[in-house]
């Protein structure tokens, strides 16, 4: 990765754990703050991990964003995906480079930018989204990322046909997942993995069901919780506040009819 | 990916929930369990997410594993490290393709192996662990899960010595990680991220006020926690045990060191 | 309470975190366990609090049972409700001396000793049960915390009636509360709380739809976690596994028919 | 209990689950809110679990108030101890009907409360508290809920000697509980219960430490989570956000110094 900060580098600009931003660099923009100004343009040709001063004299540094970054950072008009979530989705579905992913419901598309980072260079993004106010700001989130080319954002109705065919793993985040259910099966290679997200036991249950009755196994849903941990020296105790809920997620992976009729009933 | 089951394949034998198998396909081999004998070589060239009847004429499914898969049937002679901790990591230590990791503490090579799959097929991760009953288990695991080319092992204290430099993410995974950090703080990029894990919260402060000292600031301890929801029509409920504790996390940022000396003093 | 422990009295023995035992001294009655045995009678005289040493030479103290003893060293046939849940309870629903309490589920009686102790002297716990072997457990359990006095198990289907009223709070712990909810708003008090448990969502949903329909007001669920912290110096850390669900907790309060028809519809 | 409200009774009025308020019913008093105002008079001979309207035509009740509303709404200058954790404390400092209860760091008196509900009519507790400006809330709180005859405070340093003897249980709940331990071993029965309420894994290390060192058994330590379930027909779902942190509870047991000498050393 770059070494060095140029003109238009994504920086993570730190000045302590809760104020940071992430900020192109751009020569002749400025950067206001509580804590004074600072000329982007100066940080050119710095390394990242520099440190710079406002106008007030404030240390700020120039940091690497991560992909955590990109996420929390996204521009949102809906309720977005996390990380604690985002992160064990990327494993289960082995969102990996070459990876050929099929998401339903684009939203900001916080798990997009994430997608697109675990599957680049040669992996590909189909994503679904019908609202044109959502393909808008996910367009801005990943061109941001300089995702854009691993993605291609579909403006239309998954639940009208899905154009492509042996995606790798297939992720859902729709309100209503059960009609779409069995147009991901069409969609999805043999044996592969597919994650539905929902707020409610509702949602869960139906989903489950649904997963169960259209050709797939290994049905099962986890919930994750994250939290903070306040360390210093003599006084180290967890945060007060967390997030008590963001979603469930049901995974489940794809299985071909049955050829044969030997077999005894499944247990699962 | 592969569509067909070849010679040689790595597949997730599923018989339900709480009875699944990584297993290799290999002509002339046969799988035993509780429920009869399966010849894996009838798999070869059939596709992925098909079914095969065993002995007993009960039902398996051969899917494709994915990268949780490979982390949690590591063959472990240690604690390994989990996905919903793992998950985590790769996003906030921007763990894809391409990226250089240093990863101290090979253990059973958990990580190792998650790691491996987010950076192929043109990063990759130096490894140290210096107990060579462990570097064995690590190169098994990940030979199983052909990923050795895309790390090096290095059987050695690292603590005498880091060999390479400009990494762009380092895990550390020992149990004294404080005189590490000065060595990880010169193997990175700058601005790049760093993952200390400690399943105590006296390595967490210890760690943290180490991480300030010698040139890293966005320090902050993250715990994840993750349960089971048992979805069934009607009688939907969380799983009634979970696991309560693993580790924390401590992620970092490196800065470089300050050039000039007209900036105030930081708050963190 | 008694400083001295005199034949009859209940004790916990205790050796280390894992191995305790709710006992009755009885003189000529011995202990045995996988560290000698003790002679109960030895105790007769001795303050609480006093060690023992068995016949290995192994010591062992002989503390004061607390309610939470008296529930966790239940005798049970059954799921019991435990500590983390009760405690809230006995909050919520104000089980404080004197107060006349409706139980429906006695099951072991986890529940109903934990009430009688918090409502003795002048309380009382009516208790239905219908079926007989769990009547005889329950009984057993209260009479061995002699509290046995403060409640009344009815042997008897409470979807049948029930016999008292005036309630000062009410407890359900059924698989189908939904038929019993319109029976203890009649046998509550005007302003009353009332909690159902119930292991799954739907009960819950259930639950919370009937509440509001017959007449309570201030529906609301919680659910309870409890993690062990293992302290022990330079290596404090949470322990492994947790209890990662048990059910969940309706509560409500009762309403009294609306008399006037001038109001505004409520929100809630 | 009372049925009827009387002039002096004290409400908990209701709006919805957000709109709450513990009143005292007095005959020419208005309560304003959001909704317009209701003369508080009029609820006097109206039985509890009544409806009233308020000067808008909207409906409240007026509800019994539990221990657990007693605790939520108690005036506070402090961090309060939660009815999670004070629910656990009930059960396992045995806060029963007729115990003497030792209390070290009354702060704004909410356990105080809690105490004080579970332990009259017999029982009393024993409270200490420095700093003068929360003895004053305590008072006041203890007073609102008509508990002040079952308590005694202390507004004296703790630390300078415990005047009572014999307790059956002790609450502390102080920055640095260490050097009170001995005091309190010193005040309490044999075989009697303490809990130790810290905020930081520090204090809970160190006060671990001390319990084994001064002459306690079984010491270990919990904490308590809870999360509220929003159930609503077809999209039951837990709350965003949650409490992830208060304090941890250090519990231990008195015993009496050894007499003889010829046991084994233990292991805990």
């Amino acid at each position: 990765m770059d070494k060095i900060i140029a003109e238009g580098s994504l920086i993570l600009l730190h000045f302590d754990l809760r104020r940071q931003w992430l900020l192109r660099v751009v020569v002749g923009r400025d950067f206001h703050s509580h804590k004074g100004y600072i000329k982007l343009g100066d940080l050119v040709g710095k390394p990242f991990g520099c440190e710079i001063t406002s106008s007030t004299l404030d240390r700020f540094w120039a940091l690497r964003p991560t992909t955590h970054d990109l996420i929390m950072h996204t521009v949102r008009q809906t309720q977005i995906m996390y990380p604690k979530d985002i992160g064990l989705i990327i494993l289960k579905l082995s969102l990996t480079s070459g990876a050929k992913v099929l998401e339903i419901g684009t939203g900001s598309g916080a798990m997009t930018v994430a997608a697109a980072m675990a599957v680049r260079e040669s992996g590909h993004v189909d994503t679904y989204e019908v609202r044109p106010e959502f393909v808008e700001i996910a367009e801005k989130n990943l061109k941001r990322a300089s995702l854009a080319e691993y993605v291609t954002i579909h403006q239309t109705d998954a639940a009208k046909g899905i154009e492509g065919e042996g995606y790798d793993a297939a992720i859902i985040d729709v309100g209503d997942p059960w009609p779409l259910i069995p147009l991901v099966h069409g969609a999805l290679l043999g044996g592969a993995p597919v994650m539905s997200f929902s707020p409610t036991f509702n949602q869960v249950e139906r989903s489950t069901e649904t997963f169960g009755k259209v050709g797939f196994v290994n049905v099962h849903t986890l919930e994750c919780f994250i939290r903070e941990i306040r360390a210093e020296t003599g006084r180290t105790r967890p945060a007060t506040m967390m997030i008590g809920h963001t979603g469930y997620m049901t995974f489940a992976q794809k299985v071909l009819p049955t050829t044969s009729e030997q077999s005894k009933p499944s247990p699962a």
